[in-house]
């Protein structure tokens, strides 16, 4: 058994509207088959102009009532990527987005933005972008975000498109060694392939994409697989 | 930039109450300076004869709702590791444990168990089955646990347990290239590194541990710093 090696793609420069993200990421690393490119939403979105300015955002009064000492332009952005506001402590928004994903600010984000006075959205079909990335690239891709959970502090990276692997790893029927059926029947493989991708581009500035090289998941499916469907949901 | 490298630890043998499970690691794996070791809940608990003869158990009348079609001598067990029932959907169960962990079963596993009529419960101090495996092994050791999660599909591992390193990376304060805070104040580190694991471990049957080699997180911390105080908790 051979272990799993992380790479950090390097030399990737800032992301602009319009840059051509597959180029970049070709330039920039060698993949191999079998390979999953993971890269960073911030970057995606960047590439596809889901970059919004400040300045052009009126805020509503729904939006000041949310923004507490905030910007309340900002929650004006939040609350037009929201289709559910699950829980407020203004300023503070855990949102659920139109692709069904709950994370705070409905994944509005103003670090790492493209200059000052700017907060980037995000992709507006993540599973698309990651399919186009696939395309080009030829392996496997993940895009990831950072998200908070309930009950445990910190944010993990998750998958928030996925295209050319499985990312739920499907053990119900299978048995363990002492005759008994896992209790664990579903794996979340590409959320946690995107929590071990944030440890490589976390440990330095500038990595907004790693090669995971050592697992071989080809398959199919969408990010729209991990989200928990409503009537299953005890948390909702 | 060196990527991270995750080496199955191979040829543990199946784990019994009284082993010495750092002596098994030591045996099985060649640790180095700054690696980390993450073992699986299951052989610490089984090491630590955290296992339940579940003809041993009287099954109470709250256990019997909650069981539905299920064994409800197996919710009375999860019934005596819980503090809090969170979430029942009979037989389904999310509860908080005594470690403030909130989880399905309070973490009572009938999987792996040794042997069929058992089921496997948490260790009492999870960070201290780390710490005891830190001080023996002479690296850093995360103890982990797959969890479910609100809102997402399947599971990801996570630390229950952690000694020799920073569970939470704090961010806060820190400016990106554009000069803004992050917005991502805390990356909750160990857990990412529990799920990368989870990756390695769960490929081949009977990896209960791994090496992670190439992240440098030496520091202080218990896996209770990645629990939500309730104060914070807007899901609790």
């Amino acid at each position: 058994v051979t272990g799993l090696t992380i790479l950090p793609i390097e030399g990737i420069p800032e992301v602009r509207e319009g840059d051509d993200l597959a180029a970049l990421l070709q330039g920039a690393a060698e993949v191999e088959e079998g390979d999953i490119v993971v890269v960073a939403q911030k970057v995606v979105s960047k590439a596809e102009g889901r970059v919004v300015q400040i300045d052009d955002v009126v805020a509503s009064e729904r939006a000041k009532e949310l923004a507490a000492d905030h910007d309340p332009r900002e929650l004006e952005v939040i609350l037009g990527e929201a289709v559910r506001i699950v829980r407020a402590r203004p300023p503070l928004v855990i949102a659920e987005t139109r692709h069904g994903f709950v994370c705070a600010s409905a994944g509005v984000d103003h670090s790492n933005a493209a200059g000052l006075g700017t907060v980037v959205l995000l992709p507006v079909d993540p599973d698309e972008s990651a399919r186009r990335l696939h395309e080009r690239l030829g392996v496997a891709v993940i895009v990831s975000d950072s998200f908070g959970r309930p009950f445990r502090q910190g944010t993990t990276d998750v998958a928030i498109g996925v295209s050319g692997l499985t990312p739920l790893l499907d053990l119900r029927g299978v048995h363990d060694a002492a005759g008994y059926e896992l209790r664990t029947t579903t794996i979340a493989v590409a959320d946690e392939i995107a929590a071990a991708a944030e440890l490589v581009m976390g440990k330095t500035a500038g990595i907004p994409a790693v090669i995971v090289r050592g697992l071989d998941l080809r398959g199919e499916g969408s990010a729209r697989d991990l989200v928990m469907p409503a009537e299953r949901d005890l948390f909702r």
